[in-house]
């Protein structure tokens, strides 16, 4: 058994981009897990954009993260000691690791950790990206939000991030023309030529509006929105009446003091129906979604693609990579 | 036959509130009518939040109005001479009469006209309110959109005015607990004393946002909203999980330049779902939804209430009236 376990705790909550006096590294002493606990080794952290939503003193879906706590994150852990009834040594798990060496799961919510099957030629960092919360999240926000018919367009923003490119891929699937909004040539290209995107526009060219009014010939009918203020404005500008925003996240506003802001004007005049949705309300029907995703894969309908970051030393900056659009697909730190 | 009309006519684009650039009164002569066309004396100008947004040169619901065009607005009128197989001497029609004394009822779309019937105790002017746009657009919002259930939490904002006043006591009559936000406490005193709302707040008085929060002890499920940004912000920050949001009108953005923005992050982190809504979308169903205003009407379930300016020639001051809050219930010009 290990005895010290690295883990980064939050220590002042961020202005912007994460600075080094928000985390800290610290050593803790591993106690000894009692009956009904189990304790496990993480391998893979999850980095996601939400996380950054935990850091701040607001009220939101989750309670923030408080000072001096252990910094909240998903990832994939392997049990190496167990007390608890359901997990023994060996299993792989998904849940609220946290930036950490190590976990102990306990207690009544146990941190909403679940087994991840072992299954032929589906490695186990896929189980926090196409088979984890994004994969999940695109397809809920797709299949029970959006509900995409063939032939209308679909734009998704942070189209080459892990939600945003299985987003657009079902959209694919269900015949959707599907354009995606990403911040660099690599990554349009990475959705257009890989995924299959119809058209992809890089929103740091100057007449990207432009661009987005050519590749939507017949409007908008659905926008699954990742990104919020200007970018989110221009989508709407181009909705037809009575689309549909799938309302997924709005990472544009999360480092900033005052939140991306845009106008409900359009959703008015196009008579739109926006709706916002998070993951945590599904969670009773993964196991059905996760099959569907399984079965896209397989057929080679839904690729997917790993930013991987390698050391828990690294897990500040992995953060800020979110912000600064440096990861293409999902992002994850590999201890 | 009269031979002299007086128009208002758009002749510049406003700047905020209607300056006296921006309508004209010009004397236009009558043209004899023409077989398939009716001619009628506008008796009554609805005066609506709506007619600011068509001066504006951006893309709507309806066509801007033109430079040069007579403004457009909703009316009753009666009918002096006809040649219309639908419309004969002395019918009272509303629809689209515009801002004059005189209309033409003319071509396919005739200016949406329809009759209204004559019922006992029911003035004409009632057909520009609670029997009119506005009776109807808070039913098809309430019943088509928010669904209220009993026990739940409504709040209303501009609470006073033609249509939020309906949706308060809509809500009522559903068994919601229901909570008005309107400009001055003599709107207040209205709908909370004569028209039964649970509570009433004056969004003028320093600590109103504390005010919305003692008032909505359990939250909010549904926002009707009619005003947008900070009021509705603020509304936002009190809704429930999975709460409706029907959204109606903006009416703080529509004098300005900049619309007024807000905030989607409530949107995302309480799952709402944001309906936009316009009542042309409901022409069809007109008639249903009349005959159960008009029965909750009878039964002394709904009231309502008019303010009346009297005078062609100072319809743009009563459209002024509107931004400035100066109208409580249905804001009407009597020719």
């Amino acid at each position: 058994m290990p005895t010290v376990n690295r883990q980064w705790k939050l220590a002042a909550r961020p202005k912007g981009l994460i600075t080094p006096d928000v985390l800290q590294l610290v050593e803790s002493p591993i106690p000894a897990i009692q009956d009904g606990e189990a304790f496990g080794r993480v391998k893979y952290l999850s980095i996601d954009p939400t996380m950054r939503a935990w850091m701040a003193d607001v009220k939101q879906y989750l309670a923030p993260v408080q000072i001096g706590e252990v910094m909240r994150s998903s990832g994939l852990a392997e049990i190496v000691e167990s007390r608890h009834p359901e997990f023994k040594k060996g299993d792989k798990v998904i849940g609220l690791t946290g930036l950490q060496d190590f976990v102990v799961i306990a207690g009544k919510e146990r941190g909403y950790f679940q087994k991840v099957p072992s299954i032929p030629f589906v490695s186990d960092a896929s189980f926090l990206g196409i088979f984890g919360i994004n994969g999940l999240t695109a397809y809920f926000g797709m299949m029970d939000i959006a509900k995409p018919k063939s032939g209308e367009t679909l734009v998704v923003s942070a189209a080459a991030g892990a939600t945003g490119s299985i987003a657009g891929q079902i959209g694919k699937i269900h015949g959707c023309r599907v354009v995606g909004i990403a911040g660099s040539d690599e990554k349009c290209k990475w959705v257009k030529e890989d995924l299959g995107f119809d058209a992809a526009i890089n929103y740091k060219q100057h007449d990207w509006k432009e661009q987005l009014a050519a590749a939507t010939p017949k409007g908008v009918d659905i926008d699954f929105e990742n990104v919020g203020g200007p970018i989110m404005q221009a989508v709407l500008d181009r909705m037809n009446l009575h689309g549909r925003v799938v309302l997924c996240g709005l990472i544009s506003g999360y480092t900033k003091e005052d939140p991306a802001l845009a106008s409900f004007a359009q959703v008015l005049i196009k008579r739109l129906r926006v709706e916002g949705f998070i993951i945590i309300d599904y969670v009773s029907r993964f196991m059905d979604a996760g099959k569907q995703l399984g079965m896209w894969k397989t057929m080679g309908k839904i690729k997917d693609r790993q930013t991987i970051v390698k050391g828990l030393e690294k897990a500040p900056e992995a953060i800020n990579m979110l912000f600064k659009g440096e990861n293409i697909g999902k992002l994850i730190v590999e201890l």
